[in-house]
């Protein structure tokens, strides 16, 4: 296992400070905390807006932090969800009179320590709402999950959510509209290699050098099956089709997103996209925007995931809406 | 070897169908041509930009073209210089009437290539001037090159190019400007793991599972020598110095790049980062701006490079002009 670290205790605070030191005009790091937030945070009278996870997954989540997205991302040790009081930290943080919105990925030790910091800032008398993103078709039930994981499709309801936040949306609207938006975001990855996490110094599971595994998670989590590498072209109708069959897309506008999940080059990821409008287009499916790199992604796994939004006119607005983040851009 | 590909004999016709389909408001393909331009190629008295180069590079560099960047990119096979008729084409789909700039990164083929594209468009009457990229300190001379090799530091030369095109300046002036950029620019790469070309079926080189390669190409070209994996801090400092001896930026604003060669986690390339700014701080050097992500890569490749560039007031605002490209953001 080779990678650029220096002490493997220390990765995710050098991380921290690494991104700060680099972006200090639109982040910085809460003191004492593993929360990076906006320069302005909070921003009075706005519903904050925070999310989160382990780490292992960058962009994603401080790559979203920004004008028009996140005002708070709390950061966990690889791959595991961040504590209740470091995420109490950020809703603190984030608050800025008007309520503030988790927005949560769904795997039990986030939903558990995002929902006991719910409890202890309400304590504090802070209004708190949450969303679970559960994007994934993959598999119900999985290794750290009830019902469905949610993956890289948790980016579009961070900028859905981001856009109304700044317009002066009310905390009530900015969830139900989420809830909405989930529910019309579907997921589906393909891994071709393992990732490594630094402290377990092995791959988190092993492929044989022509198998694929479908359905895969952000943590290597077991997918739907492995079977041997196929053409690009078979692959992403394997992934859509499964997405397709989950909910109909079939008339409707939608955005997408080609997620690598770290060490796929861009070059593949676009024969990817090439192949998923084609197969849009023969589908009467309209794809009205694209973003093709990587957002959510799990180290150096090699792999990538597709995501569809069911768009209406409204999302169609807030997704083009202006925003000022690291790694997000329209 | 794993790849997400169709047909070997077509990736890189496939990679642009993906690229323009999925960026149609940004970008087009030149018809029957491996160029893409901005959408509204040519603009009408600014001067053009052209660049490009072996593909395997992505987001290089295609992602630089579009408002206040490049106007076309033209891409050849993996890592194999785009053909003088191609270049051509680019260089006429770029023409608006005030000549254009051919930015190259040196390497033998490229600057071969594009200089007698250059000829043969000047014969077609178009005034056509060039600047060559080699911001390398690694290694004098090459497998690929004659003098220094042009990496990462490339991309600041169209940020630069592109901000005065977009703001009047002549063909003449924009030359000049750029090569005294390229004067000020230094980088220099690691490597830990080679990338397998699509059409060679094996990877490029080997590194054993303990050793890294300082200074490699982004062609994986050999670099000063193999040494055992280093703490970060150490790799760093070693890239560092070496740039720093080459070129002293002692007291002065710099822009930083740090680019991921393709396979590296982003966790991976702030933990590089916080070490960059914190030696530039002991060593008087002022950071006045950070990119930290992929923007020259080799194919998945892992290891990064670090870039150095001395800016003056000018250029300072120039790298803050606003910019309409897919993979470059200020």
């Amino acid at each position: 296992m080779k990678k650029i670290i220096n002490d493997v205790d220390a990765i995710v605070d050098e991380m921290i400070e690494g991104i700060v030191k680099s972006h200090p005009t639109i982040l910085k790091r809460l003191p004492n905390t593993t929360v990076i937030t906006r320069v302005d945070a909070p921003v009075q009278g706005k519903v904050g807006l925070v999310s989160g996870g382990g780490s292992g997954h960058e962009p994603a989540h401080a790559g979203y932090v920004g004008k028009g997205m996140l005002d708070a991302a709390v950061i966990g040790e690889v791959f595991t969800s961040p504590t209740p009081d470091q995420i109490l930290e950020a809703i603190k943080a984030a608050n800025g009179g008007a309520g503030v919105l988790l927005i949560i990925k769904n795997y039990t030790g986030d939903v558990l320590n995002f929902e006991m910091a719910k409890e202890l800032a309400e304590l504090e008398g802070i209004e708190v709402a949450e969303v679970i993103v559960n994007d994934d078709v993959a598999v119900e039930d999985s290794t750290f999950t009830t019902g469905r994981r949610g993956i890289a499709g948790t980016v579009f309801v961070h900028k859905i959510a981001g856009a109304l936040a700044e317009n002066g949306v009310s905390l009530t609207e900015i969830k139900e509209t989420c809830d909405n938006v989930i529910a019309n975001i579907r997921s589906m990855g393909v891994a071709l290699s393992s990732c490594t996490v630094p402290a377990a110094k092995k791959p988190s599971f092993q492929l044989e050098e022509s198998e694929i595994e479908i359905g895969i998670g952000i943590h290597g989590e077991p997918g739907i099956e492995r079977v041997a590498i196929q053409q690009a072209d078979d692959i992403v109708t394997t992934l859509i089709s499964k997405i397709q069959e989950d909910l109909d897309f079939t008339n409707s506008e939608i955005a997408v997103m080609i997620n690598g999940l770290g060490a796929t080059p861009e070059m593949e990821l676009y024969i990817v996209s090439k192949k998923v409008h084609e197969w849009a287009k023969s589908h009467n499916i309209h794809i009205i925007q694209s973003w093709v790199g990587e957002y959510m992604t799990s180290l150096e796994m090699a792999g990538f995931s597709i995501t569809f939004f069911k768009l209406n006119n409204e999302w169609k607005d807030l997704l083009k809406q202006d925003v000022a983040t690291l790694k997000f851009h329209v």
